[in-house]
């Protein structure tokens, strides 16, 4: 990544929340200087802001630019709290790394604490955790380079990298790394319909820290694996249930059978903060559905027909029994059960 | 479809081919009129004019327009009619129609005859293709509808209809039969990057045709079968081995892959002119690349950033195995196999 960071926090507890406009690249690097809650929800909703790490980091600073101006009066902090608590953990229902910031913001918040303290405790924790994501995608990058062989040629899906997390990535850090300990022959990048982010962010990613890197539409993965093209895929995640079933850009399900379907493996990257204990499997997580312009329409050019109607789902399900290891801050999870899940988790 | 047929022959001999520029489609319905060999060779090239019985029936015209005017004098035209022939069977190298289509031209043209009765033939035998292929289409839809149960959702991929025709569809035309028929529910219709054929023209067909039909991104496939939401399969194809190995556009190799992970059947709709029974499996078939523009831009504006490289295979193939079908026009062959295939081609 660039100086021009996905997100930073700019100056003290009154700074702003500066982050790159995803939906600008790679034509332009435009950057927003956020300082509501309102303005970061609405840059999560447009997917300004996106990557499930990266929607934790908003999500933190979204609480703390949310109370910082709330008034000192006890009962009315709390409920001002409780309010700004709740839009900001709704403005995305799959990431799960959301809803986890936004608890971590409450929990920072001692309740018995004067509002004025719960405030400075919130802001140190939102700085925290955005530091604590940095640390966690060096330490599944560590994990995860031991899993690709000298000369291996990978496939990704989506974007995972330095734009969805304050390190260098999940999935895309492992690749990074990989790479830059001589590993990798090749990179193929999937565009990631409908919003390409394969094509824009990962692209704009791997040519910049000079990688080898191949772009292919979503539809070609097959014909990938049926040449014998790719030896392993790592993608990211938006939710990953107690069992291993793991939530993911709407396409990774068809990434991962088809590399089952040619025995290659299949790795999931994601810190904690990416797993929801308390789903038992994929079949509870929401699965959010987008608006059917972003397939009717390219670019605010129509494609389709007058009249068409399209379902845009966000996010699919990749069964746990398709995946080979989950590489997480923590360790490697593999093969991928509850069991193995709660050995390595805690 | 409707007046402005995909392609049409206006006037005698000394006429125009009149075709509908399809890679303007939806946004305008504009005609061109092509009178000679090299400009059906263009418009197959950008795909002005596709879909593999359409591509042969392009063929066939192309060789008319290419030796109408050549000399009468027989060594001449013998060279001329030879090299008007590899003109236009190079134009693509995936759909083995566009060979067939000219190999019967040839055929057509006894050799002993005068070039000016040679040219009448070839004429007559371009005529006779077109009006073949559109009885093929009905026989097609014939054998086709009664795979159908009532209330079926039916997904589809590309375009293989009116516009991939000079009747109503391959697989398109038994979807569009089965649902005047009152079978179907839904039709799911998979948009086919990176030229968006699924989202460009079938929807514009299925709309006009009033069939209640969803667009989805390519990579939304595999979601819908998790979700139970289609109950069956039909494609085209470009060309079909002697063992039932299928190429057709890019990504029905992970559609067919999908609907065999969840038990659903995959039917592939081509009449008998597809078959290459000279090529003993789908190792044997050519695949058209693209040019890499194709994936790293839309519609001339750039989605990946400057310096990315793309692949962009224009065909995949998809084993006979996961085909619970072959509808053709000579009736219906499934299991699918060499056997099974003579059989019904005879």
């Amino acid at each position: 990544m660039t100086p021009a960071a996905a997100a930073e926090w700019i100056g003290d507890a009154s700074g702003v929340f500066r982050v790159l406009d995803q939906t600008k690249l790679p034509a332009a690097e435009i950057l927003l200087d956020l300082t509501t809650a309102a303005g970061v929800v609405d840059a999560l909703r447009r997917l300004a802001i996106r990557g499930a790490p990266l929607i934790g980091v908003a999500g933190a600073y979204g609480v703390h630019l949310g109370i910082r101006d709330l008034p000192d009066d006890p009962v009315a902090f709390a409920r001002g709290f409780a309010a700004v608590r709740r839009q900001v953990a709704e403005a995305r229902p799959t990431a799960v790394n959301l809803g986890w910031a936004v608890e971590r913001m409450r929990l920072a918040a001692r309740p018995e604490a004067s509002p004025f303290e719960q405030k400075r405790a919130v802001f140190a924790a939102a700085l925290r955790l955005h530091e604590d994501d940095r640390v966690s995608c060096a330490r599944m990058a560590s994990f995860g380079v031991p899993l690709v062989r000298p000369g291996e040629r990978l496939l990704t899906y989506c974007n995972s990298g330095a734009l969805a997390t304050a390190g260098e990535g999940t999935a895309l850090g492992v690749i990074l790394a990989a790479a830059r300990a001589g590993r990798v022959s090749k990179v193929y990048s999937s565009e990631t319909r409908p919003l390409l982010q394969g094509a824009r962010l990962t692209m704009w990613e791997l040519t910049r820290a000079g990688v080898p890197a191949v772009l292919v539409c979503d539809n070609t993965v097959g014909e990938l694996f049926r040449r014998g093209e790719v030896d392993r895929v790592f993608v990211g995640a938006d939710r990953i249930a107690a069992n291993g079933d793991v939530a993911n850009k709407i396409g990774t399900y068809m990434v991962a059978t088809m590399a089952a379907a040619h025995g290659k493996p299949f790795h999931v990257v994601a810190p904690a903060s990416t797993f929801d204990l308390s789903t038992p499997d994929g079949s509870g997580i929401p699965i959010e559905e987008r608006a059917p312009e972003e397939v009717l329409e390219f670019a605010g050019l129509r494609t389709a027909p007058a009249g068409a109607s399209a379902f845009a789902p966000a996010f699919d399900v990749t069964p746990a029994r398709l995946i080979a290891s989950i590489v997480t801050d923590r360790g490697v999870i593999g093969p991928v059960g509850p069991s193995e899940i709660r050995a390595v988790l805690g």
